[in-house]
């Protein structure tokens, strides 16, 4: 046969046409799937967003049923979002729904305040069943903050050795290694063979999770390299452990705090690193996942310092705990605001002169304050990461004063056209443009030296916040500004 | 024999030094191996410690051996952080003397500035060297700044296949799931049996690194499960994966942000999250490590903003980059001071009579400003963290204004007082206490608001900075103080 389609103009629009349904064809398959697709990615993201409205209607309503149905369908990370969210009585209300079908990981995934809260009300059976089934790290953020003789109550369900075990962890100081790290480790000694290690983790009860390598020990339980479970899978079984470790691995203290902790994880893209005690031996594992955790909680604490508030205040804090968080560093900043005051105070007799200074004067002192801030910011930075070291502290030092000097005078010449446009005051002019330069190379130093005196003196740069700065800059932008006026305009 | 050392005087005390000599004995050991252990640990700590001056030196002498000695004994993160803290000229000089023997890794460590600066110089054969021994990801971001004519040139020693992998990558958007994943994943069919998948493991000639678990897909490659690698290890040859498979696992999608993927990570404890593409096949994986570095971004970019930086500024940024990130704030902060200083122009009056005003105000507005960047600070972390939501919003609001309020009246006593004691007038007391009242409500009011409407209208409430929040407190803050004053005053 012929391709005569050419020579038919009927055959040829016919075939014209079965492409066209063909393409058409496709094209409604492919937009099918795609409208598939997308439905399950809503219902998906459906899933995640709990509907915290109709869980609360439920409760008011003693619609248990309801209440149970959503609650227990939910992730352990999503209950325990939901029981943050809601008001305090019917926080207490869902977690009594709930009883001992509460899932024991989602009391772990709670922020302290709401954990706190939670045990005060929580059914101590429920409490002793929940950490009958988690990991000892869960069971030491768990029970960290309840005094002793709940604590022992809370643990009386587990056996002698992981009571053992919680206790000891929580002898090491709050957020350090020792309090990060979980107990249980696989460990394997270095002449053991690949097929010897599989064979034994076929044979255990049960494995940690997560778990990424086996630590591997000298006989003295000294960790002497890490064999990733992709490296021990990947090899045949006749080798040795010793011959496919990685000996290059960081080993923490229990004591090292949990930012040093995040910080080597993150900058050595670790995956687990074995703790050590103070003679070296082997006592628990942190892996990347709390290491990723802990760097959350302290970048979050470095966030709240640098604003002026507690380390620790959340968003579910009560009303009380939010007054006591904020209320010292107001008070600090009162006393700060009060020395600006005095400043101001002496010069009483230029402004009561030359009433335009009151009016120009908060200028000076809030680009001062801006500019310190935006120095400070990323001093505070550079100290967290490490990128601001004694090694290169002068570099940058100048270079926070030289551009501190350019914005000077940069918005001293814009200053200077706005104060003559209002005031007309060439003299009045002269003076902002000199006090804005001066401040805003006070806020540039202000802004970098004191977060590195600070660290200097083992204090947390963060804790400089905005106060100590703009108190500098308040200062000298006041003093500047109304000094200078005295001297040329009285 | 019997014992007789109780009759025996001398005999007796020759036991107790011999208890003594074996108790001193242990005593001197321990301590002989807690030295030892320090030792160790300070050598340790030591070689993580770059010693940057004597780097300087080196190079300064042009003493060739000792700077390659130096730097190519690094970890590739240690050798980043040296070449970052270089000074610019010495940067290039370090690069250039390590030649094609500087580590790929430590290229891909660099920070973006950095980052930029040392390809602008870099031979162009070094770094297609390098390319070729990077994984995909890591390339990406190495090349992902260059021209197109550089990236041609530095891909070229890459084989077609990986080529096409990282320009593919390319076409993704900064900051996306697509760009953070890597391509090279270990996938399998669900019938597979763990004997099948260690066979292949064993036989494969090179596996990702990191690696966790496999990821099972259909035979569309559409992801149906992922086999932890710790399940595998621990399971029998003949079960099949589709038995030991978790199917609770999250997809990521290639156009979710990073800050997305980094809060799943985060929340829910994931190790790795395969990427689909809008069809739902896979394309890559991300690990957590990866999510633990976007992480580390986007913290450091909220502070950075609300601190009024520029997202991206280093500390290794020049004078000019410092410049160009701050200026614009500061122009914003500048147009927002004129704002409250014409508020205070209305009121020239009153302070010509009462030059009081001019003293205490700045107090006022100062108080107001703490306040409102702690309510701020709080607001703005619970909407990252996604513990500030629509349900809870009303009552956090609620909760602002109450400590506003309280630590209003509070401080209103106090400054009260201190305005009594300074200037003797009850009416001028009357009137600081009010004003403040009035400043810490609207600055807890606007702390807690504004980032809540930039969220809803789509912007990063971090931008709120301090700016937008401070002109509240200002502008409310002279209003309130010298607008009271002139009722009560004049």
């Amino acid at each position: 046969m012929t391709d005569d389609r050419q020579d038919d103009p009927r055959d040829a629009a016919g075939a014209r046409a079965d492409e066209e349904r063909r393409r058409e064809e496709a094209r409604r398959r492919e937009e099918e799937a795609r409208r598939r697709e997308e439905e399950t990615r809503r219902a998906e993201e459906a899933e995640d967003e709990v509907d915290v409205k109709a869980v609360r209607a439920a409760i008011a309503a003693e619609d248990h049923e309801t209440v149970r149905a959503v609650a227990l369908d939910l992730h352990e990370a999503d209950l325990a979002d939901l029981i943050e969210q809601l008001p305090s009585a019917e926080r207490r209300r869902l977690v009594e729904t709930l009883g001992p079908d509460l899932a024991p990981e989602a009391l772990a995934e709670l922020g302290e305040g709401v954990r706190d809260e939670v045990l005060e009300f929580i059914d101590p059976a429920v409490l002793a069943a929940a950490v009958k089934e988690l990991d000892s790290d869960d069971i030491v953020y768990l029970v960290e903050d309840l005094d002793a003789e709940e604590q022992a109550r809370a643990l009386e369900g587990l056996d002698a050795e992981d009571r053992a075990i919680v206790v000891q962890s929580l002898t090491y100081p709050e957020y350090s290694a020792g309090r990060l790290m979980q107990r249980e480790v696989v460990t394997a000694p270095t002449f053991w063979t690949v097929g010897q290690m599989i064979d034994h983790l076929r044979a255990a009860d049960e494995l940690p999770d997560p778990f990424y390598d086996v630590i591997v020990v000298d006989p003295a339980m000294r960790p002497v390299g890490r064999a990733a479970l992709g490296r021990i899978l990947a090899t045949r079984r006749p080798a040795t452990l010793e011959g496919i470790m990685d000996d290059e691995f960081r080993t923490m203290r229990v004591d090292d705090s949990q930012e040093d902790v995040a910080y080597a994880f993150n900058k050595y893209h670790l995956v687990s690193a074995p703790v050590v005690d103070d003679s070296g031996r082997l006592v628990g594992v942190i892996t990347i996942d709390d290491a990723m955790e802990a760097m959350s909680d302290e970048h979050e604490e470095d966030i709240l310092r640098l604003g002026g508030v507690g380390g620790d205040e959340e968003i579910t804090d009560t009303v009380w705990e939010t007054l006591r968080q904020r209320f010292p560093w107001l008070l600090v900043n009162l006393a700060t605001a009060v020395l600006a005051s005095l400043v101001i105070d002496q010069f009483e007799e230029v402004i009561a002169q030359v009433v335009a200074l009151a009016v120009l004067m908060p200028i000076v002192a809030s680009m001062g304050g801006n500019a310190g801030t935006q120095s400070l910011t990323v001093a505070v930075r550079g100290l967290a990461t490490r990128t601001l070291t004694d090694a290169n502290a002068r570099r940058v030092v100048l270079r926070e004063a030289v551009a501190g000097a350019l914005n000077g005078v940069l918005f001293a010449a814009v200053m200077a056209t706005v104060a003559l446009v209002w005031f007309g005051d060439g003299r009045l002019s002269a003076v902002i443009a000199a006090a804005m330069v001066i401040n805003l190379v006070a806020a540039a130093l202000a802004g970098v030296l004191i977060p590195i005196a600070l660290e200097k003196v083992g204090a947390d740069p963060a804790l400089a916040s905005g106060t100590f700065v703009t108190t500098v800059t308040d200062v000298v932008g006041f003093f500047a500004f109304l000094g200078l006026a005295s001297l040329v305009l009285l």
